[in-house]
């Protein structure tokens, strides 16, 4: 019993010698086939047999994913943690709102399934890059979070600055602080679409010392980021 | 006499083995309430009662922080140095406002307690990152300088040549050499609002060179800045 | 007859003392001659002379090209190696369009000659420095891979989640998850051109969250290649 | 004779004990004031006053740059040299058009005297940090130079793509290839002004294409300058 256990177990993650490989690669297909449709499903003037074909897609990525979800309950050891772990989780959360949405309608919740992609991040050959990732991210984390907080807060008060030297000005597009957060938002990233931007000179100078100290502010995790990971790549290495 | 002051500090500083770190969280609390507040009262179309709990949570906000702000002077062992001291300004600044308004409306001054924020950066767990930010800043400090001043020359060179370019062309969005320093600020942080761009086959050469040169000249702090932090997590280790 | 052969591939190489260096000079200038005509023909209101002068310089150039080709085979001590390597392909589809025209118009083809460009690279002088680019690409190639692929998912979800946000308000400009795409690169790069935003409540917190949150996500890399690539420079020595 | 020339030569360069200070700060001033009024001249509408008061600045601040450009001729020990060289002829460029334009309207020629801004990074105090940005220019200089082929290179691609892409749809903004370039660059550099954008699915998708790759291709260098710059802090040391 248990030896039939660890072969579906071994099979599922893809280290059975024989199975392994084209189980794990059938469970990526049909991951990627899921979150792809919900693309594709939103592309206007689908002609009928398109949507029939996304309702045939969406049962047999259902039945797929759903007998996946028991098989790994069957073969855990213990399926109590498995449900309860985070991987378990989201293979719930993919197959849920199918079964909910035959009496309701809960497609939107179907994009649930898109967490699912997050098991591609789990191919073999990149591990070793992807472990640098998290690596890096730890030892970075609590800059970040300093660095997140101090954006928030920078956020907020460039919000405050530009409400009072454009709120009389254009009192529609900075109608109130939590308005103006938009046009700090979008400033202060650099990507300036252009629906809003200070007209009165005081709002002008302003801007452009929000910029100036800003994106300083906002730029530097990044390089503290890249710096972690380059260290990374060769842990006992003097060089690196 | 002197016990009682030293465990009033204790307890406004957050040391206090008992009511340290509850009286700590009041005073946080009380900080982000004050500083929320002042987005919140900028939405249009609040309801009466809304204008009331404002005035109200104003008049508890204040009264709170002048507690503090007096006991903070009678626990001091110097409390003229407390009231000269960066805090103690920002202390008294944050309630100021209230008491003079009292009089004559001096609402937007409020904003001065925003400055109180920066009592936030003090929680204990993230002080090592903090502390480290302050390092690399003080690392790199006279690079920035440096930066900063070519920074507004290269900003101003920038003004001075597309006026010359675009002013003809355009004698509104150009209309000084002072008006086209919003636009240099705007292209050289890559915002891009939209609302002013050269138009001449001149000024659009002129932009493009700029911005190969320019976007150096002020990207590069960040790297800086970014290589310094890097550096600075582990100051004996001949790995870092 | 090897002499012959071996002096011909020094001179087209550039390595033979005295026809080497201009033998090189001429083929470096008119590739770029046959590049810049590429643009300089897109200039609308061309005289004819200018047109005609434009189609005697393309039979110069692809009798030049032709000749350098047919040498180069012939001087090749293993003349399929080269035709078959990519500089020999590359070599090919720089004057095959040309003699597919002369019976059906494939001028738009004639850009495949933009690939000769890549030959300039080889110039000796800056060799050392073009080594290290691609060094660093090699160092950093994996964690690339990954980030890329990090992106297209992040480009992809975002996508998804701005049409849920936007596409009820905005029908035309979110009309799919695939339209959406075009908004949600332009974002994440910060360009921004101010063409598509969003402009419901839910759609803008949702793009602030995603600016903060994804600009990491695409800007690190930035900062792995440039540490990878300060790395590069002194292999040997414990400073770098 | 020599020791009145080497006194004057200390005077001039701020290196005398006693007059150094002094008249280095005026220099400066003189500098600062001349570039200032540059922009200050363009203000629309000044009063007949203040262009009278511009007048006087302006032979106030030729004279004293002539005195002092006779006064550094008469004290070099060999004249010629300093005509020659590089300070020589800035400081000639910063008197020559007011003598000029006596005659003739050379006025546009006096923002030549810009270039003596230069002499402010001169300022002792940040000699240091100065001569860093230097060195780690010189330590880049190469790959700077290979990096800014290849942005030129892609710059140039990129305007040819979107040309073959947008031409039909947008005869207008996107007319050549050289008038491609200017939306290359602004969307390369990501300041997006958004007056010229691609509307087509192809020339989208082209332009997504671009951004990714490219992106990486025109930030890097900022990572490179930085790292280097990071590195020069401490030579000698092991931890740098």
């Amino acid at each position: 019993m248990r030896d039939w256990k660890a072969t579906v177990r071994s099979i599922l993650d893809g280290d059975h010698p024989r199975f392994g490989r084209p189980v794990l690669f059938l469970i990526y297909a049909f991951i990627i086939v899921s979150v792809l449709s919900i693309g594709f499903e939103t592309l206007p003037d689908l002609p009928p047999w398109a949507r029939a074909a996304f309702t045939i897609e969406e049962i047999v990525v259902v039945a797929f994913f759903t007998m996946e979800y028991l098989l790994r309950i069957a073969s855990a050891e213990r399926p109590l943690r498995y449900v309860g772990s985070l991987f378990g989780i989201v293979d719930l959360l993919a197959i849920l709102p199918f079964y909910l949405s035959l009496g309701l309608d809960l497609r939107s919740l179907r994009t649930l399934r898109l967490l699912r992609v997050f098991r591609l991040l789990k191919l073999t050959r990149y591990n070793d890059a992807a472990d640098r990732f998290a690596e890096a991210w730890r030892a970075t984390r609590e800059e970040l979070v300093v660095f997140f907080a101090a954006a928030i807060i920078v956020l907020y008060l460039c919000s405050i600055g530009i409400y009072y030297f454009e709120h009389d000005a254009q009192p529609e597009a900075f109608s109130s602080v939590f308005d103006s957060m938009w046009w700090a938002a979008v400033t202060l990233t650099t990507v300036g679409y252009g629906d809003v931007y200070p007209i009165t000179t005081g709002g002008r100078i302003f801007t452009v010392v929000v910029l100036f100290v800003g994106l300083g502010a906002i730029a530097v995790p990044t390089g503290i980021v890249g710096a972690a990971l380059a260290r990374m790549r060769r842990p006992g290495d003097p060089e690196a």
